[in-house]
């Protein structure tokens, strides 16, 4: 089956999700520039999660360029990831909107564990569909940057019960180490030609 | 008429669909983890309704799959379809904010009796288009698992008058029947070259 | 410029247009059936917004399906037309809140007005564009059915001013009429081969 | 790395960011034709912003034109535009609901001033995958345009503070300026056969 229709709908479902976290900026009544500063938390979760949305969407993007087609356990596999980062935009704005307190902190760390489970499990069933000789799955490797997050992330959901804004600062290391799109399938599309390791 | 724009509008739709329901989950004004428990009947029924919808889309995908062109009836069948559909996030939070009541249990069955109408409305209306000898037409077949379903959902009405959490647990099995993607037109397309009985 | 992206962008906003408009049925906060019957003028007035945005999706695919290129005027045409559009969901609700009082209708009348205006501009703008003897141009002829419609539209402004009711009925006559998609230039592109006179 | 799915991606999102805008027309409650003119401000401001985000969707979409490819970078250049244009409602009805206040003036023109530079930077890099010898960069020239909107935005912001509304006549006069598309790429397109000095 062809992998277009599953790119259109993935962008369609991410671009909705990027976008509506927007509206929980609410406007302020009054015309004051302090009227915005009770607005700075949000403003702050908001920028965070644009960034997470946007990664995923950056991987998802390099990860679908190396497919070829789709089974049926991808489309499920890939549903199952919107679910969960379709939830962004609620613990976004709850944990703006209680200044980074112990609870909201750590839900947001929750759903990020749970948008890297399903996103692995996405590329799980798309290499098996490939085969583990595939472009794919070569490009993906060992993913260590997935483990790595996977860590951190745990690591801020134990922090924030005591200090909770360790844990939003560690949310916001991870965001830095997967600023740098997946180079990885960039790479090994680029040296296809040449002897290939990894 | 080609089918890529009904394919890309139908994406658009489905995906605002089934991305707004979300918004219905009201963030919490309390940073206790407590404030979460009353959103727990309008996350679940937000959950069912998001493997409905996410069925819909794979099941509309696999059936656009085998269709070749679309006439007007089609582009008209497709809304009446998406129509129904919309009222799937009105239905949800009406049944998760009244913890699965009565008639927001029955209201949220005769949205999906009508969705499951009008779907196969659509799909003959394609097939009568495609003719009866078509792939589209020998892979829908006699549709038993549609006409289970309407049965289900039928019976799952009429019991939530006296039990609304049977009815609920009803729509819960018919999407688990969905849940394995409509495999019928991916092995009539698989096997398309051998011979043909069905 | 080719006109695959004019296109998409058009489906999203009307994709959303249709959608949105559902948010406007506000989820009653008690269970019982008596909880729906309010909302039952704002779900007509949704309804005949649905098939309103449906039916210019449809003419507007049908239109572009006989277009080739477009150039930067149609692409200010084609926001100009989308603006008009993007008024609907307030004029439905506002109509549907108020069950059917004079201004409302009224204003939901100018706002078709102005949306059918601006899509004959949309539609004069690709014609010039294609050259009068173009697919297009003889597919559209002299345009009866949009010249008809825009006198309803005046006469139903007019008419509100008494009979609310009788405004909101000739909206309906007109979806009637459109309901059925433009043969036109299906036929055209159908006969394509053989002599036209048009 | 294709274009398509990126530009798939941004008239997805730009699409949703025109579209909800019109979700701050908060519909009155009463039917009375004077309940609409508190809107009135609100209408201008949708007004305007609708302009500007429809003058970015035609500009983009007339540099993707002329983009042949795209890296990392420009999908992360393209994300950090999106991010300040999805910024634009909530300027918008701050703006508009405060009748063009002081302050919701200075912010909407240094949201402007955000998605000017971050277009341009956008620009930048594209520019620097293709070479300053491409038909990209040739058609953006020296960025006349651009350099003229800076300089105004600048001015309506120092202006507001004394006369907010000077201001928003400055970002009006802006968009007049942009309202023709950029037709340096449409004609260097047409022109490519012939000698290009500029």
């Amino acid at each position: 089956m062809g992998k277009g229709r599953i790119e259109a709908f993935s962008d369609g479902v991410i671009a909705i999700i990027i976008t509506i976290m927007v509206l929980e900026l609410k406007v302020p009544h009054h015309a004051d520039i302090e009227g915005l500063l009770p607005l700075l938390p949000v403003f702050i979760s908001y920028a965070l999660s644009f960034v997470y949305v946007g990664i995923y969407w950056n991987n998802h993007h390099h990860m679908f360029h190396a497919v070829k087609s789709v089974n049926g356990a991808a489309l499920w596999a890939n549903l199952f990831f919107l679910f969960w980062l379709s939830l962004v935009p609620f613990v976004t704005s709850w944990m703006g909107e209680n200044h980074f307190a112990t609870w909201p902190v750590v839900c947001y760390g929750v759903v990020l564990i749970m948008c890297a489970i399903t996103y692995t499990i996405l590329a799980r069933v798309l290499i098996r569909h490939h085969g583990e000789r595939s472009l794919l799955a070569r490009a993906l490797g060992g993913d260590y940057k997935g483990k790595i997050s996977l860590g951190i992330y745990a690591t801020a959901v134990g922090v924030s019960f005591f200090y909770a804004w360790i844990g939003f600062a560690l949310y916001v290391v991870v965001a830095c180490i997967w600023f740098i799109p997946d180079r990885r399938i960039e790479n090994k599309i680029g040296h296809e030609e040449g002897p290939i390791g990894g």
